[in-house]
Protein backbone atom coordinates (compact mmCIF):
# COMPACT_ATOMS: atom_id res chain seq x y z
CA UNK A 1 0.00 0.00 0.00
CA UNK A 2 1.20 3.76 -0.51
CA UNK A 3 1.96 5.65 2.05
CA UNK A 4 0.07 8.59 0.92
CA UNK A 5 -3.04 6.60 0.99
CA UNK A 6 -2.89 5.88 4.53
CA UNK A 7 -4.50 8.64 7.53
CA UNK A 8 -1.01 10.30 9.13
CA UNK A 9 0.32 8.33 12.33
CA UNK A 10 3.71 9.45 11.58
CA UNK A 11 4.57 12.95 13.63
CA UNK A 12 7.21 12.62 16.04
CA UNK A 13 6.53 13.54 19.97
CA UNK A 14 7.83 17.01 21.04
CA UNK A 15 11.55 17.40 22.31
CA UNK A 16 10.11 18.12 25.77
CA UNK A 17 8.49 14.64 25.44
CA UNK A 18 11.55 13.18 24.28
CA UNK A 19 13.59 14.37 26.40
CA UNK A 20 11.28 13.41 30.00
CA UNK A 21 11.63 9.82 28.49
CA UNK A 22 14.48 9.52 27.10
CA UNK A 23 17.52 12.33 26.28
CA UNK A 24 16.85 14.28 30.19
CA UNK A 25 15.42 11.49 32.43
CA UNK A 26 17.92 9.82 34.92
CA UNK A 27 18.19 6.61 37.02
CA UNK A 28 17.60 8.54 40.45
CA UNK A 29 19.35 7.53 44.01
CA UNK A 30 16.99 9.32 46.33
CA UNK A 31 13.51 10.46 46.75
CA UNK A 32 11.61 13.25 48.04
CA UNK A 33 8.75 12.67 50.06
CA UNK A 34 5.42 12.82 47.65
CA UNK A 35 3.27 9.43 47.84
CA UNK A 36 2.24 7.16 44.43
CA UNK A 37 -0.70 6.53 45.13
CA UNK A 38 -3.11 3.37 44.34
CA UNK A 39 -4.67 5.05 41.39
CA UNK A 40 -1.45 6.21 39.75
CA UNK A 41 -0.20 2.81 40.02
CA UNK A 42 -3.19 1.90 38.11
CA UNK A 43 -2.82 3.88 35.25
CA UNK A 44 0.99 2.71 35.14
CA UNK A 45 -0.18 -0.80 34.20
CA UNK A 46 -2.82 0.26 31.88
CA UNK A 47 -0.21 1.39 29.93
CA UNK A 48 2.42 -0.84 30.69
CA UNK A 49 0.56 -3.64 29.56
CA UNK A 50 -0.25 -2.30 26.08
CA UNK A 51 3.32 -2.96 25.31
CA UNK A 52 4.08 -6.07 22.70
CA UNK A 53 4.94 -9.15 23.73
CA UNK A 54 5.25 -12.33 22.09
CA UNK A 55 2.25 -13.78 21.36
CA UNK A 56 0.45 -11.17 23.64
CA UNK A 57 1.44 -13.36 26.64
CA UNK A 58 2.09 -10.25 28.65
CA UNK A 59 4.50 -12.58 31.18
CA UNK A 60 5.03 -10.13 33.70
CA UNK A 61 4.02 -9.53 36.95
CA UNK A 62 4.11 -6.43 39.48
CA UNK A 63 4.42 -6.22 43.11
CA UNK A 64 3.77 -2.98 44.44
CA UNK A 65 6.17 -2.63 48.05
CA UNK A 66 4.33 0.31 49.76
CA UNK A 67 3.48 -0.34 53.13
CA UNK A 68 6.28 -0.33 55.83
CA UNK A 69 5.93 -3.95 56.13
CA UNK A 70 6.24 -4.86 53.34
CA UNK A 71 9.11 -2.49 52.86
CA UNK A 72 10.47 -4.10 55.58
CA UNK A 73 10.82 -7.81 54.18
CA UNK A 74 12.01 -6.36 50.89
CA UNK A 75 15.01 -4.03 52.02
CA UNK A 76 17.27 -7.06 54.23
CA UNK A 77 16.90 -8.99 50.38
CA UNK A 78 18.70 -5.72 48.81
CA UNK A 79 22.32 -5.86 48.04
CA UNK A 80 23.72 -3.36 51.00
CA UNK A 81 24.25 -0.55 48.06
CA UNK A 82 20.68 -0.54 47.01
CA UNK A 83 18.86 -0.90 50.93
CA UNK A 84 18.94 2.98 51.52
CA UNK A 85 17.04 4.37 48.58
CA UNK A 86 14.74 1.25 48.39
CA UNK A 87 13.73 2.55 51.93
CA UNK A 88 13.04 6.37 51.37
CA UNK A 89 11.56 5.17 48.01
CA UNK A 90 7.77 5.40 48.73
CA UNK A 91 7.12 2.55 46.20
CA UNK A 92 9.37 -0.25 45.19
CA UNK A 93 8.06 -2.55 41.84
CA UNK A 94 9.23 -6.18 41.69
CA UNK A 95 8.58 -7.18 38.61
CA UNK A 96 8.84 -10.60 37.31
CA UNK A 97 7.87 -13.18 35.18
CA UNK A 98 5.00 -16.36 35.74
CA UNK A 99 7.00 -19.43 34.36
CA UNK A 100 3.76 -20.44 33.40
CA UNK A 101 2.12 -17.85 31.15
CA UNK A 102 0.93 -19.97 28.89
CA UNK A 103 -1.71 -21.16 30.56
CA UNK A 104 -3.38 -17.56 29.74
CA UNK A 105 -2.85 -17.63 26.47
CA UNK A 106 -6.67 -19.53 25.49
CA UNK A 107 -7.47 -15.57 27.01
CA UNK A 108 -5.41 -13.87 25.59
CA UNK A 109 -4.01 -14.74 21.71
CA UNK A 110 -8.09 -16.36 21.32
CA UNK A 111 -7.10 -16.08 17.56
CA UNK A 112 -5.25 -19.09 17.57
CA UNK A 113 -6.57 -22.22 20.14
CA UNK A 114 -3.75 -23.98 19.81
CA UNK A 115 -0.74 -21.05 20.74
CA UNK A 116 -0.60 -22.99 24.52
CA UNK A 117 1.44 -26.12 23.71
CA UNK A 118 3.95 -24.29 21.54
CA UNK A 119 5.34 -23.77 25.03
CA UNK A 120 5.32 -27.49 26.64
CA UNK A 121 8.92 -27.09 26.37
CA UNK A 122 10.08 -25.56 30.01
CA UNK A 123 13.34 -24.28 28.79
CA UNK A 124 11.72 -22.50 25.63
CA UNK A 125 8.82 -21.17 27.92
CA UNK A 126 11.48 -19.90 30.74
CA UNK A 127 13.59 -18.19 27.65
CA UNK A 128 10.69 -16.67 26.33
CA UNK A 129 9.21 -15.27 29.60
CA UNK A 130 12.36 -13.59 30.38
CA UNK A 131 13.13 -12.03 27.20
CA UNK A 132 9.17 -10.75 27.37
CA UNK A 133 8.72 -9.71 30.81
CA UNK A 134 11.92 -7.66 30.90
CA UNK A 135 10.77 -6.23 27.61
CA UNK A 136 7.10 -5.31 29.54
CA UNK A 137 10.32 -4.23 32.12
CA UNK A 138 11.65 -1.39 29.66
CA UNK A 139 7.53 -0.58 29.14
CA UNK A 140 6.72 -0.03 32.41
CA UNK A 141 10.26 2.18 33.10
CA UNK A 142 9.06 4.37 29.97
CA UNK A 143 5.26 4.48 31.26
CA UNK A 144 6.33 5.84 34.69
CA UNK A 145 8.42 8.23 32.79
CA UNK A 146 5.62 9.29 30.75
CA UNK A 147 3.65 9.53 33.45
CA UNK A 148 5.84 12.02 35.02
CA UNK A 149 6.90 9.95 38.01
CA UNK A 150 10.86 9.01 38.03
CA UNK A 151 12.18 5.49 37.89
CA UNK A 152 15.37 3.55 39.57
CA UNK A 153 15.55 -0.02 38.70
CA UNK A 154 18.03 -2.50 40.30
CA UNK A 155 19.26 -5.95 39.87
CA UNK A 156 21.62 -5.88 42.93
CA UNK A 157 19.08 -8.28 45.24
CA UNK A 158 18.99 -11.61 46.56
CA UNK A 159 16.73 -13.73 44.09
CA UNK A 160 16.16 -16.45 46.00
CA UNK A 161 14.95 -14.27 48.92
CA UNK A 162 12.36 -12.12 47.20
CA UNK A 163 11.14 -15.48 45.68
CA UNK A 164 10.67 -17.20 49.41
CA UNK A 165 9.67 -13.42 50.29
CA UNK A 166 6.76 -12.28 47.69
CA UNK A 167 6.22 -15.39 45.50
CA UNK A 168 6.13 -18.41 47.44
CA UNK A 169 3.94 -21.08 46.19
CA UNK A 170 3.33 -19.23 42.93
CA UNK A 171 4.97 -20.12 39.20
CA UNK A 172 6.26 -16.14 39.63
CA UNK A 173 10.33 -15.77 39.79
CA UNK A 174 11.84 -12.03 40.17
CA UNK A 175 13.57 -10.54 37.57
CA UNK A 176 14.48 -6.60 38.57
CA UNK A 177 13.13 -4.34 40.74
CA UNK A 178 12.38 -0.54 40.60
CA UNK A 179 12.67 2.15 42.71
CA UNK A 180 8.95 4.29 41.66
CA UNK A 181 8.64 7.94 43.05
CA UNK A 182 9.33 11.63 42.40
CA UNK A 183 13.55 11.77 42.66
CA UNK A 184 15.69 14.25 43.57
CA UNK A 185 19.63 15.06 42.25
CA UNK A 186 21.07 13.56 45.10
CA UNK A 187 23.71 10.97 44.67
CA UNK A 188 22.96 11.93 40.94
CA UNK A 189 25.67 9.82 38.79
CA UNK A 190 27.43 12.12 36.43
CA UNK A 191 25.31 10.76 33.13
CA UNK A 192 27.79 8.16 31.71
CA UNK A 193 29.00 7.98 28.03
CA UNK A 194 27.12 5.54 26.06
CA UNK A 195 28.51 3.75 22.68
CA UNK A 196 28.91 5.89 19.18
CA UNK A 197 26.25 4.68 16.46
CA UNK A 198 28.92 2.77 14.78
CA UNK A 199 29.69 0.66 18.10
CA UNK A 200 26.35 -0.63 18.69
CA UNK A 201 24.97 -0.75 15.72
CA UNK A 202 25.45 -1.49 11.12
CA UNK A 203 23.35 -0.33 8.58
CA UNK A 204 23.29 -3.54 6.11
CA UNK B 1 14.18 16.45 50.42
CA UNK B 2 10.34 17.67 50.20
CA UNK B 3 8.96 17.42 47.02
CA UNK B 4 7.45 21.05 46.73
CA UNK B 5 11.49 22.14 47.07
CA UNK B 6 11.80 20.69 43.61
CA UNK B 7 11.43 22.11 40.25
CA UNK B 8 8.48 20.20 38.62
CA UNK B 9 9.39 17.39 36.55
CA UNK B 10 6.21 15.47 36.83
CA UNK B 11 3.95 16.59 33.90
CA UNK B 12 2.17 13.40 32.80
CA UNK B 13 2.77 13.31 28.65
CA UNK B 14 -0.30 14.23 26.66
CA UNK B 15 -3.37 11.71 25.96
CA UNK B 16 -2.51 12.32 21.93
CA UNK B 17 1.50 11.26 23.16
CA UNK B 18 0.55 8.79 25.49
CA UNK B 19 -1.99 6.75 22.61
CA UNK B 20 1.17 6.95 20.33
CA UNK B 21 3.23 4.91 22.63
CA UNK B 22 1.01 2.77 24.34
CA UNK B 23 -2.82 2.66 24.06
CA UNK B 24 -3.61 3.39 20.69
CA UNK B 25 -0.51 1.90 18.90
CA UNK B 26 -0.49 -1.53 17.56
CA UNK B 27 1.98 -4.09 16.56
CA UNK B 28 1.62 -3.74 12.69
CA UNK B 29 1.82 -6.92 9.90
CA UNK B 30 1.90 -5.09 6.30
CA UNK B 31 3.67 -2.18 5.52
CA UNK B 32 3.81 0.99 3.11
CA UNK B 33 6.43 1.67 0.30
CA UNK B 34 7.93 4.77 2.72
CA UNK B 35 11.26 4.26 3.19
CA UNK B 36 13.54 4.92 6.53
CA UNK B 37 16.02 7.25 6.41
CA UNK B 38 19.81 6.14 8.11
CA UNK B 39 19.06 9.87 9.64
CA UNK B 40 15.83 8.18 11.66
CA UNK B 41 17.75 5.28 12.54
CA UNK B 42 20.25 7.12 13.90
CA UNK B 43 18.09 9.55 16.06
CA UNK B 44 16.20 6.19 16.67
CA UNK B 45 19.58 4.98 18.30
CA UNK B 46 20.28 7.95 19.78
CA UNK B 47 17.23 7.82 21.97
CA UNK B 48 17.54 4.04 22.64
CA UNK B 49 20.77 4.66 24.20
CA UNK B 50 19.79 6.66 26.89
CA UNK B 51 17.22 4.09 28.64
CA UNK B 52 18.92 2.48 31.83
CA UNK B 53 20.68 -0.71 32.31
CA UNK B 54 22.67 -2.53 34.93
CA UNK B 55 26.14 -0.49 35.36
CA UNK B 56 24.84 1.62 32.37
CA UNK B 57 26.14 -1.70 30.37
CA UNK B 58 23.46 -0.79 26.82
CA UNK B 59 24.80 -4.93 25.78
CA UNK B 60 21.89 -5.02 22.89
CA UNK B 61 23.23 -4.43 19.69
CA UNK B 62 21.04 -3.56 16.50
CA UNK B 63 21.63 -4.75 12.44
CA UNK B 64 19.78 -2.61 10.52
CA UNK B 65 18.69 -4.52 7.34
CA UNK B 66 17.89 -2.50 4.57
CA UNK B 67 19.25 -3.48 1.20
CA UNK B 68 17.71 -6.66 -1.05
CA UNK B 69 20.82 -8.28 -0.63
CA UNK B 70 21.04 -8.17 3.52
CA UNK B 71 17.00 -8.90 3.29
CA UNK B 72 17.45 -11.54 0.97
CA UNK B 73 19.77 -13.43 3.55
CA UNK B 74 17.47 -12.79 6.53
CA UNK B 75 13.96 -13.82 4.68
CA UNK B 76 14.64 -17.53 4.75
CA UNK B 77 15.82 -17.75 8.41
CA UNK B 78 12.37 -16.39 8.95
CA UNK B 79 9.98 -18.76 10.27
CA UNK B 80 7.28 -19.21 7.26
CA UNK B 81 4.39 -16.97 8.93
CA UNK B 82 6.80 -13.96 9.72
CA UNK B 83 8.39 -14.10 6.36
CA UNK B 84 6.56 -12.20 3.59
CA UNK B 85 5.96 -9.09 6.19
CA UNK B 86 9.95 -9.15 6.81
CA UNK B 87 10.56 -8.83 2.81
CA UNK B 88 7.65 -6.27 2.91
CA UNK B 89 8.81 -4.08 5.89
CA UNK B 90 11.72 -0.82 4.85
CA UNK B 91 13.47 -1.87 7.10
CA UNK B 92 14.34 -5.35 9.55
CA UNK B 93 16.42 -4.77 12.64
CA UNK B 94 17.73 -7.54 14.62
CA UNK B 95 18.46 -6.46 18.11
CA UNK B 96 21.41 -8.95 19.83
CA UNK B 97 23.04 -8.76 22.82
CA UNK B 98 26.87 -9.19 23.34
CA UNK B 99 28.12 -11.44 25.95
CA UNK B 100 31.13 -9.80 26.66
CA UNK B 101 29.47 -6.26 26.96
CA UNK B 102 31.74 -6.00 30.42
CA UNK B 103 34.60 -5.33 27.99
CA UNK B 104 33.19 -2.06 27.86
CA UNK B 105 32.70 -1.21 31.32
CA UNK B 106 35.87 0.15 31.99
CA UNK B 107 34.62 3.26 29.38
CA UNK B 108 30.74 3.33 30.21
CA UNK B 109 31.20 2.93 33.86
CA UNK B 110 33.93 5.33 35.10
CA UNK B 111 33.28 5.63 38.67
CA UNK B 112 33.68 1.82 39.10
CA UNK B 113 36.73 0.75 37.64
CA UNK B 114 36.53 -2.87 38.99
CA UNK B 115 33.15 -3.41 37.26
CA UNK B 116 34.05 -5.44 34.74
CA UNK B 117 35.40 -7.97 37.15
CA UNK B 118 31.55 -7.96 38.33
CA UNK B 119 30.65 -10.05 35.61
CA UNK B 120 33.54 -12.84 35.44
CA UNK B 121 30.97 -16.00 35.28
CA UNK B 122 29.82 -16.51 31.91
CA UNK B 123 26.29 -17.79 33.14
CA UNK B 124 25.67 -14.80 35.58
CA UNK B 125 26.69 -12.42 32.14
CA UNK B 126 24.78 -14.20 30.17
CA UNK B 127 21.57 -13.64 32.49
CA UNK B 128 22.79 -10.02 32.57
CA UNK B 129 22.93 -9.91 29.24
CA UNK B 130 19.79 -11.02 27.88
CA UNK B 131 18.01 -8.95 30.46
CA UNK B 132 19.19 -5.55 29.75
CA UNK B 133 19.59 -5.90 26.09
CA UNK B 134 15.77 -7.13 25.92
CA UNK B 135 14.79 -4.11 28.10
CA UNK B 136 16.97 -2.21 25.87
CA UNK B 137 14.15 -3.45 23.36
CA UNK B 138 11.74 -2.43 24.67
CA UNK B 139 12.94 1.32 25.19
CA UNK B 140 13.92 0.88 20.82
CA UNK B 141 10.15 0.15 20.04
CA UNK B 142 8.60 2.76 22.33
CA UNK B 143 11.42 5.11 20.67
CA UNK B 144 10.26 4.30 17.16
CA UNK B 145 7.04 4.71 18.12
CA UNK B 146 7.64 8.01 19.84
CA UNK B 147 9.32 9.14 16.42
CA UNK B 148 6.32 8.29 14.64
CA UNK B 149 7.22 4.96 13.14
CA UNK B 150 5.69 1.55 13.43
CA UNK B 151 7.12 -1.85 14.81
CA UNK B 152 6.43 -5.39 14.67
CA UNK B 153 8.54 -7.55 16.82
CA UNK B 154 8.83 -11.31 16.19
CA UNK B 155 10.42 -14.13 17.86
CA UNK B 156 9.80 -16.44 15.24
CA UNK B 157 13.24 -16.95 13.39
CA UNK B 158 15.57 -19.49 13.24
CA UNK B 159 18.94 -17.87 15.96
CA UNK B 160 21.61 -20.19 14.97
CA UNK B 161 21.13 -19.33 11.47
CA UNK B 162 20.69 -15.52 12.39
CA UNK B 163 23.57 -15.77 14.54
CA UNK B 164 25.93 -17.50 11.63
CA UNK B 165 24.83 -14.96 8.78
CA UNK B 166 25.03 -11.68 10.87
CA UNK B 167 27.20 -12.55 13.24
CA UNK B 168 29.74 -14.87 13.11
CA UNK B 169 32.84 -14.13 14.79
CA UNK B 170 31.32 -11.99 16.80
CA UNK B 171 30.00 -12.62 20.59
CA UNK B 172 27.00 -10.90 19.84
CA UNK B 173 24.01 -12.98 19.80
CA UNK B 174 20.45 -12.64 18.13
CA UNK B 175 17.56 -11.79 20.90
CA UNK B 176 15.17 -10.79 18.47
CA UNK B 177 13.99 -9.19 15.30
CA UNK B 178 11.47 -6.00 14.66
CA UNK B 179 10.28 -4.77 11.18
CA UNK B 180 10.08 -1.10 11.52
CA UNK B 181 8.57 1.32 9.14
CA UNK B 182 5.02 3.13 8.22
CA UNK B 183 2.28 0.64 8.71
CA UNK B 184 -0.76 -0.39 7.13
CA UNK B 185 -3.90 -1.35 8.75
CA UNK B 186 -4.22 -4.87 6.67
CA UNK B 187 -3.76 -7.93 8.51
CA UNK B 188 -3.95 -6.45 11.29
CA UNK B 189 -5.27 -8.68 14.28
CA UNK B 190 -8.43 -7.24 16.57
CA UNK B 191 -6.44 -5.96 19.61
CA UNK B 192 -6.37 -9.07 22.00
CA UNK B 193 -7.11 -9.09 25.52
CA UNK B 194 -4.91 -8.02 28.41
CA UNK B 195 -4.46 -9.31 32.37
CA UNK B 196 -6.56 -6.89 34.36
CA UNK B 197 -4.60 -5.33 37.33
CA UNK B 198 -5.39 -8.08 39.57
CA UNK B 199 -4.50 -10.83 37.49
CA UNK B 200 -0.93 -9.25 37.14
CA UNK B 201 -0.26 -7.03 40.08
CA UNK B 202 -0.75 -6.59 43.75
CA UNK B 203 -0.16 -3.66 45.89
CA UNK B 204 1.63 -4.17 49.37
Amino acid sequence: MAYDALAHRDTPLSDDALNQLFTGARTRNAWTDRPVSGDMLRRLYDLTKFGPTAVNATPARFVFVTSPEAKARLAPLMSEANRAKTLQAPVNVIIGQDIEFHEHLPVLFPHAPGAKDWFADETHRRENAFRNASLQGGYFLLAARALGLDVGPMSGFDPEGVKNAFFAGTTVEPNFIVNLGYGTDENLFPRSPRLAFEEAARIL
